[in-house]
């Protein structure tokens, strides 16, 4: 099997070429892309040094599967013309997500749409919604979902390697009493948080909050169901929280939703208040699995529960769900 | 005015001192008391040197206020002998927000409880059911709440100057490769945030969602209406944010909401998501207004409302209360 990996110098990029080896992921060529300040310099990889090379139509040739990590102007450009060639595609952009013919898999909850589906390209969801959705898929084995409320605590990392350096480099400017440079984010994410990622929709919700809608309720197959998120960005390096607020349609036991957490694949329950168990999410960091904790009624509407969820954001949240993906592709 | 203060030593106690100067607020004494390892020790206040005294009986003795913000065991055991001793007292801490004859007081909002009561004791709120309310009461002049689903985003001022100390310095250790040293909360706070504010509850929510719950239905003088929190600390040094989601009993619309939020004292708005206005908690840092954005109608379900509101923990959630507070006894 051919690879190619777009926007290999990026932190999912880095992620993917850690998680190959972790998972012993068989290949027998590998081309790595990058955007053009990067081209000739050297990735090591399982002792071995390649060259980056240009993203271009020729390069792309004879690829059987090229990971897109690049973002959506990057993947809207050249992910056709890589499927075209004849490749496989595993798009970690937006560029492709709501595509009504290309699939949006999260491999524990709906393989089965890759599986009966002819597209070669693939698209990978957001972060936010892979680890939600963790969590909440699950729970529909017991009982349908009316509505969502979330509130998202998003890691930097989901602005890359520079968001994660700019909470870093901030937060030193702040010891030695400097002014934050806020580029990456809009304001200061030092001992701050930010209640916008993405821009502003018409209807008041940002990007980010409206992806959490539109993706979950294609991935659930499921267009009764509603979600409702704020999102917000917190000084944390690279797990993803969500608070999540669930109403479901009937009734639903506690105990029966966590034997049904511990049965599902990719998510692991902390949920112990007599002994002061629950997750964070630096829990959850360099992690594969999600964790899910606490689950408890709520007392202030009938058949209503709250809960708590963290998830690497590199990991489940990008790189490892592409290479999920990429496993279930060979399978096919 | 004879005043007291006790608990001198700790961040809202500072921060009652400057509010003081700040508003003029007249006294012709004051004493300040604090932990016995602090007796003795000189404070410095508009440029007059006041030694701290022992908390005791004899020292309580004709004043004509005093504020207790020492935390729950010492209001418990000294808050009762100073209102014997005829004082007034406005009780910071948890001790008796939820006994029915001490008024529980947000001065924008029930002031007319404190007028009417003959209580010597009164108790100032939670600072996450104070910011909260200074953005929900508001919005009770429009129509009716049935429901409130809130995620808070709390700083660790929550914790005193213990609480700040702590990130600050896990944050420098994390720059030195040190391992944290966690003692204030129960995991690391730098770059994570922790779902768990005071103890669990028999029903799965902790101590901090259940005040917000019951101190706002006391505040709000509304059996009726149902809060339901998750409660997260963050790395933010002195102010809280809070995601709400609020379902009303009829319709509302965004721009009366709006209209109401800026005649209501206390409390800005900043939302304008044509111009990617939106409040941060540092924003409300050192400040005594809260502010109010990211306001929209929540597509989810009908008559319900999402927005988002930050309040410096030390000053509208704590501090300032307590001055307005003595504001209103002083006009009483």
């Amino acid at each position: 099997m051919k690879i190619g990996i777009v926007g290999i110098t990026g932190a999912v990029g880095q992620e993917l070429l850690e998680l190959m080896k972790e998972r012993k992921f068989s290949y027998s060529e590998i081309r790595l892309f990058a955007s053009n300040k990067s081209i000739g310099k050297k990735i090591k990889f399982k002792s071995k040094l390649y060259k980056i090379i240009r993203l271009n139509k020729k390069n792309l040739e004879g690829l059987d599967l090229v990971f897109f990590v690049a973002g959506s102007t990057v993947s809207k450009k050249f992910a056709t013309i890589a499927s075209n060639n004849g490749s496989y595609v595993i798009d970690n952009s937006s560029a492709f997500r709501l595509n009504k013919n290309i699939p949006l898999i999260i491999p524990e909850i709906n393989s089965n749409t890759l599986l009966s589906s002819n597209s070669k390209i693939i698209a990978n969801p957001n972060c936010t919604t892979i680890i939600s959705l963790m969590g909440i898929k699950p729970l529909l084995n017991l009982q349908k979902i009316k509505r969502v409320v979330a509130t998202s605590f998003q890691s930097v990392s989901g602005a890359g390697n520079n968001g994660m350096n700019e909470l870093l480099e901030n937060t030193k400017r702040f010891f030695n009493n400097k002014k934050s440079l806020n580029k990456v984010f809009n304001k200061n994410i030092t001992f701050n948080v930010i209640p916008k990622i993405g821009s502003f929709k018409l209807n008041g919700y940002t990007e980010e909050e409206m992806k959490f809608n539109n993706e979950s309720r294609k991935i659930l197959d499921d267009k009764n169901i509603l979600l409702s998120a704020t999102t917000v960005r917190v000084p944390v390096l690279r797990s993803h929280s969500i608070s999540l607020n669930i109403e479901f349609k009937g009734n639903i036991e506690i105990n029966k939703i966590k034997k049904e957490i511990i049965k599902f694949p990719g998510i692991d329950l902390i949920d112990n208040p007599k002994k002061n168990q629950f997750p964070t999410p630096i829990d959850s960091s360099n992690r594969d699995n999600c964790i899910i904790g606490r689950i408890r009624k709520d007392y202030s509407k009938r058949n209503c529960i709250s809960a708590w969820i963290v998830g690497d954001q590199i990991r489940k949240g990008a790189a490892l769900n592409a290479i999920q993906i990429a496993e279930l592709l060979v399978r096919k």
